[in-house]
């Protein structure tokens, strides 16, 4: 777990009261799960934000009118298939999964947000998930864990997160490991409280958080077309306050971020670029992306090779950030590697070193402003081509 | 050879009348040749385009100086070491090495533009250049693979290329490898001619090839701080057709991009992305990158895996760019594999056999005007995280 101050996780994670879930073999993968339930035990108030690719999949465009009512009872979610790029009866197939859900567990279709991830262009097999939620409602217990297999696609482990925010507690259940750089969301993250909190409240404080987590993560670069971060608040626990809130809600996010770029396809280890001192947001932001994707600093950090060099590249490629090679500085790890747009006579060996462990941590310092951002990721490794070069296959 | 039609490469390549040039191994590198000289009998026309990285090396900041007169007598480069993130001794070294080329063949300093190409950072080990550039005028001599051997850093081949315009030659020479996502220009391209040509009319002519050819590649999306590309017209061989030269340079400098990328760390094959239809050019440009670059199409193609939603998704980050679902169609080396955004039930098996060749050729088209663009690139293999993960060491 990240190591957050002011943030106790709870340790194994839980679902707040009032939420269960489940999953099942509906046989769209060979082996183990692959579509999952989540269920309030009464309506609550819910905020989603999706991905902004022009291609969005039919769980998208119904998600964005499902969650305009601000309310939902479930989530139900499939893996392997993604009901991208299915046009019309992908929209029906997706209607269809949430009315499956929706009459399962008693409610309406309106309640029921839709995922699909996997594939993208292949039809959803829309049978063998309608009957496979035919059931569901007995299996439903409390392990976020159980939920979270259900949605794995090349993840290495289900993700799952909880934390106490005063008497409610928050939790997140996630996957995601290639094609992404989200943009607006993540992967796949749902995030469950019993804290009472309306919509627009909810909306306003994931929006905040998805701000410096799952929109400074990048895995790959690639961004999905079925991102979705969704948050659901039964407000079991009564009222909470709404800034030890925003606190919890923004480390969670930002410690799942973490969880979701450490099981980057293929990674060995955490990137975490903070650029500080930059002269707006918005190129601290874009300097810390730029660093993060650039696929030979990713290379340097899983090779442990001190190529210092490549951070400079990596800053300098940003043509519209506000750059003064003079002012420009970095560390790694602690170590100072470069001061006024120099290499510093640092020491090899213990860099080397300090390259080989988990996380990578580069800070630069722009020394033009006070703005800042942090970025996560991973770095790149053979197991990234491996894994992508088949996976339609496997 | 790329197929171009009417541009008739020589075979083998050749340099223009009155150009030379030398390699040497100065002991930079532990083998082979580490410094190459490129010289005209005369003072040739000359334009160069630079990279956009703002931290470039101390031989571009000299260079853009030297080329302000539109004239060059001599090029002359060394690899293994950039001479980037140097500081004020950077530019005296990039400095000592125009003069020592000036000297060996009998010019002045301003005359002759430097490069470096290499490890990024490191002190410029000036001596045993300066010492090395003695003596080579005697070693002067009329094969172009000779001065492409001593700039080779990853290359697997040195990369030369020579056509007729009119009663003129144009040569390339050039390297480049990794860190090539150009932006204003490659790696290192030197293209010789002895058509007479005065400096601002190169100086359009190089930026209009430049466009469509080094600007359109990219190996890996990174952006080298040593990027450059110059002409050099010595204009021995008298005047030439305008449209015919431009033309022969154009095609030329694309074939020259084709052989970079086709070369990529790694790489097994040339990537050649076509986006038709387009709204604008920039557009245009903007998904053909987004689709060169996409890790996951870059995957695909070196597993010859049909897994074509992936260029729903790479075109669909395009956030800014216009892109209706409806009228979006793509096809592979000809198979028709999107049409109105949705996946064509296309030969699966005759398109995995396809995919298995090179190049790899995908064809976008938007459906939204009448805007075009070809980016250059290539697949994406264990080979470059081979490479780049102990570049710095080896």
């Amino acid at each position: 777990l990240p190591e957050l101050p002011d943030t106790p996780f709870h340790q194994p994670a839980i679902l707040p009261r009032g939420f269960h879930c489940a999953s099942r073999n509906c046989g769209l993968k060979r082996d183990g799960p692959d579509l999952s339930l989540f269920v309030s035990d009464v309506d609550a108030a819910a905020a989603a934000i999706f991905t902004r690719n022009q291609f969005p999949g039919a769980p998208i465009l119904l998600g964005r009118e499902t969650i305009l009512a601000g309310r939902l009872r479930a989530i139900v979610v499939n893996s392997k298939v993604s009901n991208v790029a299915n046009g019309e009866p992908g929209l029906d197939h997706a209607r269809r999964m949430a009315a499956a859900a929706a009459a399962e567990i008693g409610t309406t279709p309106d309640r029921v947000l839709v995922s699909s991830t996997g594939v993208i262009g292949i039809p959803l097999p829309i049978e063998r998930i309608v009957n496979g939620i035919r059931g569901m409602r007995a299996e439903l217990q409390n392990d976020p864990l159980v939920g979270a297999v259900g949605m794995m696609t090349t993840d290495s482990h289900p993700k799952v997160l909880s934390v106490t925010a005063g008497n409610a507690t928050i939790s997140w259940v996630a996957k995601g490991a290639g094609m992404v750089e989200p943009n607006m969301a993540t992967m796949l993250v749902y995030v469950f409280t019993d804290a009472a909190l309306d919509a627009p409240a909810l909306d306003a404080m994931l929006r905040n958080a998805a701000h410096v987590s799952f929109n400074m993560l990048s895995i790959d670069s690639d961004t999905s077309t079925s991102d979705t971060c969704a948050i659901l608040a039964n407000g079991l626990a009564g009222d909470v306050d709404h800034a030890s809130f925003q606190t919890a809600l923004t480390n969670g996010c930002i410690a799942m971020a973490e969880i979701l770029a450490r099981d980057g396809e293929g990674a060995t280890k955490l990137l975490r670029i903070h650029v500080r001192n930059a002269s707006t947001e918005s190129d601290a932001r874009g300097v810390a992306k730029s660093i993060v994707n650039s696929p030979l600093i990713k290379t340097m950090a899983f090779g442990a090779d001190p190529n210092v060099g490549r951070i400079l590249m990596a800053i300098g490629k940003c043509f519209s950030a506000r750059v003064r090679p003079e002012t420009t500085a970095a560390s790694i790890n602690g170590i100072v590697v470069l001061e006024n747009g120099l290499r510093t006579d640092f020491d090899e060996a213990a860099l080397r070193l300090s390259l080989r462990g988990d996380p990578v941590e580069i800070t630069v310092s722009l020394g033009v402003g006070d703005a800042a951002a942090t970025a996560f990721g991973c770095d790149l490794t053979a197991g990234y081509i491996t894994e992508n070069a088949a996976y339609f296959s496997t």
